[in-house]
């Protein structure tokens, strides 16, 4: 395999589709369907996970409902195995809590035509005090 | 090759020693020596550059001298190839410019008994307002 020139289309296009459903109380399980059953890594606000069956049992443990999301920048690579390496900036809030900017890592892998989510790494960006 | 069972020590040591090399203005230029010739990929604030060559030069461009940084997490996973993956978050001061968050993405590539940085991906936070 080697580098995808559709790279930064993909990234766009995935951020955009996988926050579609993750945003939407009612689709947010659904995520799931991103992740491989065991070869997937998520990293949740430190918090290690790996593979689908444990990925979903956390998308499903998340109190809130309703997420207001404005992406700041989607910074996307290609990696020499086929996949793509995206860096998302932005700003969320969930429910009625306070507003905060968060950074996701997604690597995408690719397989038989199309990807999963071999690694996504989830941070609120909050920063002790000055 | 497989997961790297170290990958969370890789992890932190690596970015104790990149930021102690890229911190230091005397030094800088040296970071250089983690990226490969051809191999690597880096996009600072959006801008794509591959290969050390331009990566040095990028680095060279750099207008501050000093830099004042504090990490806030390192996030850290293990790629079936034998890499790490790293999310850093932090903040960070150049020279008097006013202090800015960051987050900064490295693909850490395994190579015969080391590891060289593929992907590098910065970014300062800085959103629109709301």
């Amino acid at each position: 395999m080697s580098l995808n020139p559709q790279y930064e289309d993909i990234g766009k296009g995935f951020v955009q589709q996988f926050y579609g459903i993750f945003d939407d109380p009612a689709n947010r399980a659904n995520v799931v369907n991103f992740y491989s059953a065991t070869d997937s890594f998520m990293t949740f606000e430190g918090h290690q996970i790996q593979g689908a069956p444990k990925i979903l049992e956390k998308v499903q443990s998340l109190s809130f409902q309703k997420i207001n999301r404005v992406i700041t920048t989607v910074d996307s690579q290609p990696t020499f195995d086929g996949g793509v390496l995206i860096n998302v900036l932005g700003r969320l809030q969930c429910d009625d809590d306070p507003p905060h900017a968060f950074s996701q890592v997604f690597f995408l892998k690719a397989n038989a035509g199309t990807f999963f989510v071999a690694h996504d790494i989830f941070r609120l960006n909050i920063h002790n005090s000055a």
